[in-house]
């Protein structure tokens, strides 16, 4: 329980380099604001990768080396290469968490991993959204108060198209007047997967101080645990057969 | 709830071709035996649809007028083209309900569904199987005794690498010393899919009485329901948004 | 499936007593108004029950003749004999549903059944409330919307003390600012439990359609199943032991 | 994470000081036993509490100062005096962790939090068990080998009645024939509980290299997250309620 946690923060990374306005809110991407905030927490390092790195930047090795991987992606889920993308879930199935923020509902790896379209209503108004913690004692609301307020943002609305969560952490009411299940855990293989609604790329969500608790409490959640080697196929018996004799 | 419920069941439909053995157990296939007892119970009508048949008999007029998919598949899961793979899926999610039987389990269509391998263990000695019914009132063990037996069967044992199931209704137990979750409830979108283990080409398992039962009960649970419509993307707000005033 | 369902409304029947413009609303109490409804729903009979009734209404006989069983408390919470809850609770765990509606969340016989103290926020100020479907494909959520509103109701808020429901189908926005799991899926044995937040003393929720139409489905889905009988206790072995020879 | 957790063993602690073939094995009782091998754990204190203690050792302030309580009873559930038993649970429902072990399925305090009978069957020849591990990845699997086997133990077989899990752990094959879902976790309110089956007073199982290793992984999974404050009751508007204008 005490060893490092790895993190690697995965950004698309477009938005930034096109659009001044989102470029000053986040001078160094949305990956270098949460990375910066996750190195700043004990037991955590962090490396960033992006889409117009080679391989996404998610080469075997930075996965190898990667405990638990946090991702970002909008206006081009479609340039992720399949063959990343299942790297990526190979080493979820084998126990690497995964945190998945925003409007990565749509990403590839996502959507591959829960099976439905993930699907959902939006609105882009930048009207208020509160978050209620429903699954009380839950260590991705460790610290939190029994609510946190997002005073212009987003609106992601119900129906979200995913599989029931194993757990839900966090619903969220929007001003306009819809809900959402904002914080949903989900168990595929070996790994954890948490999807965390609140972020966008024209609000200074990854600034907030609740939201970056999440993130980080979601990091330490989600670190995979040295269980029983995943083992397949053919098998000996382990008692005599005696129906057969 | 009084309504026909409509079947369609599909099947590889190639061991029975090819093996005299096999043939001998099942002369009108798998898909045969399995259609023939459900076409027997009230409120059920049925139609069989197979691997070589054009689009593997599943078109687009097909899948519209099914209410419940079965599907058994084995050595050729790789056949089944991807186009007609992604046509039931989405028919799942607006609705299909889904029954995925024995070796079923490593279809296109199940792992795509569920965004796991689906893979386990496996063992062919023809030992006992017995199924533990173990969520007790649920409408799939309607009518049955608290566990039943298959006196040889394949062996598949755990690891079985499926999300957790919603709802898990059987567990069996193998004579050569395994357990397997072998009766899986899962929602994805607005279908209802349900794994069952039982099954296997040499041996007449899909003549028993209490797994033909269970079958029945899966289709009958698994029908559509007329729900709210899947409806997605942007939406105008229901209330007056103030804090951007 | 075609079976009569016999659905026993109870009612604790205290306010429409002794508040005239409670009784205005509901002259023959609230019991009154959803068995009215529910009796002119084809396949469902229906009787009440009311707490100053000898043992509550709720006598072995009627027990034993109720397949879902409908409760709505308040002020007497306290009154209701426990042996007449314990009889209750015997009933729901060898398979009799049990529908819970709104200030039934304190009542003896759902917290028994939850283990939990099922406390929640409230504020009674007639605001509007709207309901969500999130569980697309729920037959309690049959010929829904996917939302519908409440114009001027009691406010129940998160975080609502309630075990995670093994589904839950419908979330409440309300314009106060809060956010409830307002129709919430529990088995208990082999009950089928649904807790519906909707109700309220003094306003007509109990004459709108999209409440009674849910009521309605909820009866439907808790019917008992006739599963394998519950049995316990000492066993003798299924198969030869072996390690003990 | 790091800090110390506070674990209180508790034990019936009658057969030991009757039978002298228990008292054999456990010399310092079962407590001893476990409290022994906890307290060998990096980051963990602990100490025992016994049902002829006065408040059968669980006075308000042990329980002020217990971040785990592990339970074992089986002959004596009902000398347990119910203000104990409410105080254990209302420390449970504000964040406790419970671990409840084999016989201790019928424990007041276990039956209270479940709402079911928690009854099962049951068989005592020393019998072989193997426990499989059926959710990989799980903090309470950590470390663990896919399965691990007791040479002797007491049966416990399906159905258990309890809820279905939030998360299925292990299942166990028994030789006679039968399953059990032997590493159950719940949460109810704040608190985190996990059911284990193996242990028995005349079996040497709590010096079981495995059963011990779940035990202390079953103890960190279930230490108290510092969480929301649970708040409940009459809540003023946190927005302008404009229906009622």
């Amino acid at each position: 329980m005490a060893d490092i946690i790895r993190v690697t923060v995965w950004n698309e990374f477009r938005h930034e380099k096109t659009n001044p306005q989102i470029a000053k809110i986040y001078p160094e991407g949305m990956h270098g604001a949460i990375a910066k905030h996750l190195a700043a927490q004990p037991g955590i390092t962090v490396r960033t990768a992006t889409l117009d790195e080679p391989e996404h930047g998610l080469t075997a090795d930075v996965l190898d080396n990667t405990d638990v991987l946090t991702w970002w992606g909008h206006m081009a889920h479609h340039e992720v290469k399949d063959e990343v993308v299942e790297r990526v879930k190979e080493r979820v199935l084998d126990g690497m968490g995964l945190l998945v923020f925003h409007s990565g509902h749509f990403s590839k790896i996502f959507r591959s991993l829960m099976g439905t379209t993930c699907n959902l209503k939006w609105r882009e108004v930048g009207e208020k959204e509160r978050l209620w913690v429903v699954s009380q004692g839950h260590p991705i609301a460790e610290g939190m108060d029994e609510y946190f307020e997002l005073p212009a943002t987003e609106m992601y609305g119900e129906l979200f198209d995913i599989p029931q969560p194993d757990e839900l952490v966090f619903i969220s009411w929007f001003e306009g007047g819809e809900v959402f299940r904002s914080g949903c855990c989900f168990k595929r293989g070996s790994g954890r997967i948490f999807y965390f609604r609140p972020g966008h790329e024209t609000y200074p969500i990854y600034y907030d101080k609740a939201v970056l608790r999440v993130i980080t409490n979601g990091v330490r959640w989600a670190r995979p645990v040295a269980g029983p080697k995943r083992d397949f196929g053919n098998r000996k018996p382990l008692e005599q057969i005696k129906s057969k004799e």
